[in-house]
C-alpha cells in the first residue's frame, strides 16, 4: 500500500491540510469535532505524519548527507547531479553541507550526520578527520570518497573513492607548458592537507624533473578560492625571477589567476601563460588565452559514486573489498 | 553536565571507539564481555547515542534546511554565508537542497523537511508550492522566503521574507541602456512564475514607458541559467531586428549572454551593449564591456534572515506581523 499522504487524509475528513497539520501537531485552536474527523482519516488510511519516529522503524531517512569543500563550485555540483541522477529513481534525496575547506567545521558536520540522520555519506574531506571518518565508517555508516583520499592514504585504503588520477593529469598539464618553452613556473595550490593538492604538486615536479628543470617552482598556498588565485598572482608579480607561467591546481583558483593577471594589464599567454586543472568557463571570455587545462568528469564520477552508494546501503554485498574508481583525464586548450 | 561522548565512552570502556560503535549498532563480533564494559561506560556517562531518538525528546535537531533553486550560484551562498554567520554562533547547521528551478523537487524536499528533520526552513522558492509553504508554516514551522515571494504574494505577505526590490532595481539598470540611446531590447528571463522574474520584467517595462518606448521587448524565457543566456543570444541574433542590448535578469544567465556573444565574434558593446540583474564577477575579463550591473547584497541579506530565524525558532516573540526586509541596490558598471 502507497504511504497516506497528509492531502489524502485531509480530503478524507473533509479539512484543509492545514487543518490537519494543526491537529497532528497540536497547535492552534481546532473544535473537538473536527479533531475526532481527523483522527479518525489518520487512522483509516495509517497515516505516519513524522518522518523521525517512522525511521526510528524503518531505519531509513532516504537522506544522502553530501559534505564538500566548496558547495558553489560546479566541480562539487556535477559530482552531485551525477550521485542524484542514481540515488534519486530509488527515493533518496541528497542534502548538502559544506565544511569551507575546514576540519574543523567538517569534523561536526560528520558528528552531525553519524547520529543516523542519513543513510549514507558523501565525502570530500577538507583533510584533518582520519579517525573520524575511519571510525563512522566502521560503525556501519556507507561512506564514499570523492575526489579526496584521506591524508594517510594507506590507511584509507579500506574506503570507498571515487577520484582523478591527479598526479599524471597534472604531470601531463605542466608538460604542456614546459613543451613551450617555459622555465620559471608559479604553482597555485590548495592546503597541503588536502591529497588533490599533494598529488597535482606532485605531478608537476615529475614533469619539471622529466624536462631537466631543477623541481622548485614559486608555490602559493591558499584554500582553493578564486580569492587564492588572485593573491597568488599578485604574488608571483613581485617575485624577483617572475613566473612566465602559471600552473593552478584547481578551477576556482583559476578563475582568479585569470582575473588578476588580466587586472594587472599583463597578457594571456604573450606576458604569463595559464594552465588550470580544471576548466574555467569564464576562459572563453578572453580573447586567444592559450589556456590549457585537465578536462574532468565530475557527473560521470558521480554516477560512479551513487552506483557504489546504493549498494552499500542495500547491503547488496558484503564489503570485502573497497570500491576505488579513478579516472584519468585529457588535457585540453581554450583559444 | 556536558553530553557524553564516544571518546569517553571508549576511554572509560578502555576500548577503541570502532568497538563502541560496533556494540551500539550490534554489528560485526564483539566479546560478551566487552560488551558489558561498553554498556557499563554508556550507562555511567548517560551516553546518548541516537540523535534521532534525542531529537524525538528535545524536539530540536539543530539542523536548518535551505532550499534555493540553484546551489551553485554564488548568490545564494552568499545568502547562506550570512545566515550561517547568524545562527552558527547559536549551534545551528545548515543543510542545502537544491530544486533545480522544478516546483514538483521542491515539493518533494519541503515535504521531506517538513516532517520535522528540521527546525526551520529558509527558502528561495521554484514557484508553484503556495498551498504547500502556507500549510507548512500554519502548522508551526518556522520559513523565511529569501530573493522569492509566493505566486500570490497578497496571500504570501504573512510570512517573513527578505528580499530585493526588484522592479526599482530592473526599471534603474534598464534606464541606463535607454540613456545611451539603445531602443531594441532584448529581455532574458526566467520562469514566470517566480516573483524575481515577474518584478524585474515589470521593471523593464517601466524604464520602457518612461523614456516613451512601446513595452514589447524581445523576450526568453529560461530557467536562470548560464545555458539559457546562451540560448537568448542565439534566438536575439537570428531575429529580424537585431536588439542593440541586452537585459539579462540574473547572474547565472548574464555569464552565458556574455559568453555567447563573444562566441559569436560580436563586441561588447559595441555590437550588443549588456546589462545584468546581479554582479558577473568574470566580466571583468572583457576589455572594457561597459557592462551595467545590480549590485547585489546577498551577505546582508543572510544576516538579516539568520536574526528572523533565531527569533522564530526561540519563539522570542507571538508572530503576530511577518518580519520584512527589501533590499534596495544601486548600479554599477564594469569597465
Amino acid at each position: 500500500m502507497a504511504k497516506a499522504t497528509i492531502k489524502e487524509v485531509a480530503a478524507e475528513a473533509e479539512v484543509s491540510t492545514a487543518t490537519v497539520s494543526r491537529v497532528l501537531n497540536d497547535s492552534g485552536y481546532v473544535s473537538d469535532e473536527i479533531k475526532e474527523r481527523v483522527m479518525e482519516a489518520v487512522a483509516k488510511l495509517n497515516y505516519q505524519p513524522s518522518a523521525i519516529a517512522r525511521s526510528l522503524k524503518q531505519d531509513k531517512t532516504f537522506m544522502i548527507g553530501v559534505i564538500v569543500p566548496d558547495i558553489s563550485n560546479p566541480y562539487f555540483m556535477g559530482i552531485s547531479r551525477g550521485i542524484e541522477d542514481v540515488v534519486g529513481v530509488e527515493g533518496f534525496q541528497l542534502m548538502f553541507c559544506s565544511s569551507d575547506e575546514s576540519p574543523e567545521k567538517e569534523s561536526r558536520l560528520l558528528q552531525l550526520l553519524q547520529e543516523k540522520r542519513v543513510d549514507a555519506i558523501v565525502l570530500a574531506t577538507a583533510g584533518g578527520n582520519d579517525e573520524a571518518i575511519r571510525s563512522l565508517a566502521a560503525s556501519g555508516m556507507p561512506i564514499v570518497l570523492v575526489d579526496r583520499k584521506l591524508e594517510d592514504e594507506a590507511a584509507g585504503q579500506t574506503l570507498d573513492l571515487v577520484a582523478e588520477d591527479n598526479t599524471e593529469g597534472a604531470s601531463r598539464l605542466a608538460a604542456k607548458l614546459l613543451e613551450d618553452g617555459h622555465v620559471r613556473i608559479g604553482v597555485v595550490n590548495g592546503p597541503a592537507r588536502v591529497s588533490t593538492g599533494r598529488e597535482r604538486y606532485a605531478g608537476v615536479l615529475k614533469a619539471m624533473k622529466e624536462f631537466g628543470l631543477e623541481p622548485n617552482p614559486l608555490v602559493y598556498n591558499g584554500a582553493f578560492t578564486t580569492e587564492d588565485g588572485i593573491r597568488a598572482v599578485r604574488k608571483f608579480l613581485q617575485a624577483d625571477s617572475r613566473p612566465t607561467a602559471i600552473v593552478s591546481l584547481n578551477n576556482r583558483m583559476s578563475l582568479g589567476v585569470l582575473l588578476e593577471i588580466v587586472r594587472s594589464g599583463w597578457r594571456i599567454p604573450d606576458d604569463i601563460a595559464v594552465a588550470s586543472f580544471g576548466e574555467v568557463e569564464a576562459g572563453s571570455l578572453l580573447k586567444n588565452p592559450g589556456l590549457y587545462y585537465i578536462d574532468q568528469h565530475p557527473y560521470d564520477m558521480g554516477i560512479k559514486a551513487g552506483d557504489i552508494l546504493l549498494k552499500r546501503i542495500r547491503k547488496e554485498e558484503p564489503q570485502l573489498e573497497p570500491a576505488v574508481e579513478i579516472f584519468r583525464n585529457e588535457v585540453n586548450r581554450i583559444g
